[in-house]
C-alpha cells in the first residue's frame, strides 16, 4: 500500500500532465490564491509550484496565498516557504485587499468556511467571506481592467450545494437546474451567500466584460483536510481513529456522490484558464451515489485495513 | 365615480383605522423609511402623516424620508415639506448612512429598482441597494442596541419573486416553499439579491436578537405608482392613454395575484410592528390569479370607462 506521501506525489505528476495547456497558460503569470492555506489551496498551490519545478526552463507560475491563517501557516505550506515562486500575503478577505497584492492576472477565491459545524456557528463571517471577499476581488478586477492590466481569469467557488435538495428526476443535477433552497433555514448562510455569490459573478461579467467563471464542487475529499475539518468524512474518521463508534446526526439515508478532490483540482484549472466568462461548471462525479450509512462503513472498512 | 383624491382621502381614513394598534406603538416613535419617494413610500408615508392629524392628542410619529431623489422630490412630498414631522434627507442607500439620521425607532427598506425595465439595465445598482444597503440598516441596527438605544422594529421588503417560478401545486404559495428560482439568470440580480436580502435578515436577528421582519410582496398597484415605472400595469395603461395597442413582452398566459397597494401598506405597517423576528411574510390576495392577456383586457376596460 501506498504511503500518503507517495499518493500525493503521484497525484502532483498526473496534474502537470493532465494540465499541461492549463499551467503553459499560467507560466510567467501571478496567480492569486484567496483561502489559499486550506483545503483546495493544498492541491491549488502544491499543483502549480510542482510544475514549475518539473518544467525549470519555462518562465514560473508565481503563487500567492492569501489568508487569514486563522490556525496558523499549515506544515505543508510551512515546508514550501523557501520556495522562490511562492508568496504568503496575511489578510483577512472580508476586508479591502491590501495594496501589497499588486498585479496579478489569475484570481481564485478559495477563502471560505465549508464545514457546517463552523458556518452554523459562524453564519455572518460565512456570508461575509462568500459575498464581501468575492466582492473585493471583482472590484480588483475591474480596477485592473480600467487601469490597462486586464486579470485573465477569475474563479468563484460556488458549490453543489446551490441546488439544495433536488426533485428526484434532476439527479444527477445539471448545471440548469436551478435549485430547491430555503433562504431563510439554518445552512441559508451557507447555500444563499454561494448562490448571490454567483449573481454577483454573472453580472459583473456581463456589464464589465470581466473573465469571471464559477465552479460548483461535489463533496471534495482527499489531502488536505483536516481530521478537525467538522465535514462527514473526517468527522467518521475521527470516530475510528478515536475507537469510538461512527457518530451520524440523521437517519444514515441522505445520498451525496464524493470527488476525490485531486481530480476535482484539475478541473478547477480548467475552468480557471478555459471556462467560459459567466458560466458556472458543476466538478464531482456522476456514480456512486452513495447513502451516509454505506460512507460510514467505507470509513470503517479502510482505516481498519490501515491498521 | 370617486376622483383620485377622494380615492385617497378614503385610503388613508382606513388605513388610520385599521392600523389603529400599530400606529399607538408608532406614536412618538422615530421611523426611517429609506426609499420613501417611490411607489410604496407613497401610502407608507401619506399613512403616518394622516394618522398624525387625525390623532392629534397623541405624540406624533416621526417620519425620515430617506432617498437618493434619483427623479426629484415628487410632487406629493413637496405637497408635505412644511408638515413639522416629516423630515427629508437626501442619501444614496448604498453608502454609508448620514450621521445626520440619529436615533430612530423604527426602520423601513423600501429603497429598490423593482421595475424589471429598470434592473435588467441596472443590474449591479440594484444588488447593490437591496443588498449593500440593507446591510448599512443592519449595521446600525446592532450599533444602536450596543450604544443603549435599541431599534423596535426592521422591515426588510424582500419580493414574492424570491419563489422565482412554483411548481404548480405550490400555488398560492405559502411562505414555506422554498422558491425555484436562477441564481444565474437575467432576473437574478433582483430575484437573488432579494433572496440573500432575507438570508442577512435572518441571521442577524438570530445572531444579535434584532427585531428584524420581512415581507414578500405580490405585485401591488394603485396610487403612487409612476406611468413611467416600467412595471406591467403602467406599461399598459401607457400604451391605451397613448391611444396605441398594448405591447405584450410575452404570449401572455403568465398568470399573477395583484395586490391593491393600499391593503399591502396595512400589511406592511403590521408586519414592521407585530412581525415575529426573523419571520417573513407574504403580502398579497390570493385570488383572483389572472393572466397578462386578461389584465390587459382589464386595463383596456377601466381606461376606456374613465374617458
Amino acid at each position: 500500500m501506498k504511503s500518503a506521501t507517495e499518493v500525493i506525489a503521484t497525484d502532483l505528476d498526473l496534474l502537470s500532465h493532465q494540465l499541461r495547456a492549463e499551467f503553459d497558460s499560467l507560466s510567467g503569470r501571478s496567480v492569486l490564491i484567496a483561502g489559499g492555506a486550506g483545503f483546495l489551496g493544498y492541491y491549488l498551490v502544491q499543483g502549480a509550484l510542482h510544475w514549475n519545478r518539473t518544467h525549470a526552463t519555462q518562465p514560473p507560475i508565481l503563487v500567492t496565498v492569501l489568508d487569514n491563517f486563522i490556525r496558523g501557516v499549515p506544515g505543508w505550506l510551512m515546508a514550501l516557504e523557501q520556495d522562490p515562486n511562492l508568496r504568503l500575503l496575511k489578510h483577512d478577505i472580508t476586508q479591502t485587499l491590501p495594496a501589497a497584492l499588486g498585479d496579478v492576472e489569475y484570481l481564485i477565491h478559495a477563502a471560505s468556511i465549508a464545514s457546517p459545524t463552523y458556518y452554523r456557528k459562524f453564519p455572518i463571517e460565512t456570508m461575509d467571506a462568500n459575498v464581501n471577499g468575492l466582492r473585493f476581488l471583482l472590484e480588483y478586477s475591474l480596477a485592473q481592467k480600467q487601469k490597462g492590466k486586464p486579470v485573465e481569469g477569475v474563479l468563484y467557488y460556488s458549490s453543489s450545494e446551490i441546488y439544495g435538495d433536488p426533485t428526484r428526476d434532476s439527479i444527477p443535477t445539471p448545471e440548469s437546474y436551478r435549485g430547491y433552497v430555503s433562504c431563510t433555514g439554518p445552512r441559508a448562510c451557507y447555500d444563499e451567500s454561494k448562490r448571490y455569490g454567483e449573481t454577483l459573478c454573472v453580472n459583473f461579467a456581463r456589464q464589465y466584460g470581466l473573465p469571471i467563471k464559477v465552479a460548483r464542487p461535489f463533496n471534495n475529499y482527499g489531502p488536505g483536510l483536516k481530521i478537525t475539518d467538522g465535514r462527514v468524512i473526517p468527522d467518521f474518521a475521527r470516530n475510528i481513529l478515536g475507537g469510538e463508534d461512527i457518530v451520524m446526526f440523521s437517519d444514515g439515508s441522505a445520498r451525496r456522490t464524493f470527488c476525490y478532490v485531486a481530480d476535482a483540482v484539475a478541473g478547477y484549472y480548467k475552468i480557471l484558464v478555459k471556462g467560459g466568462s459567466g458560466e458556472a461548471y458543476n466538478i464531482g462525479v456522476e456514480t456512486p451515489e452513495i447513502s451516509m450509512a454505506e460512507l460510514a462503513d467505507r470509513v470503517r472498512n479502510s482505516v481498519t485495513i490501515r491498521k
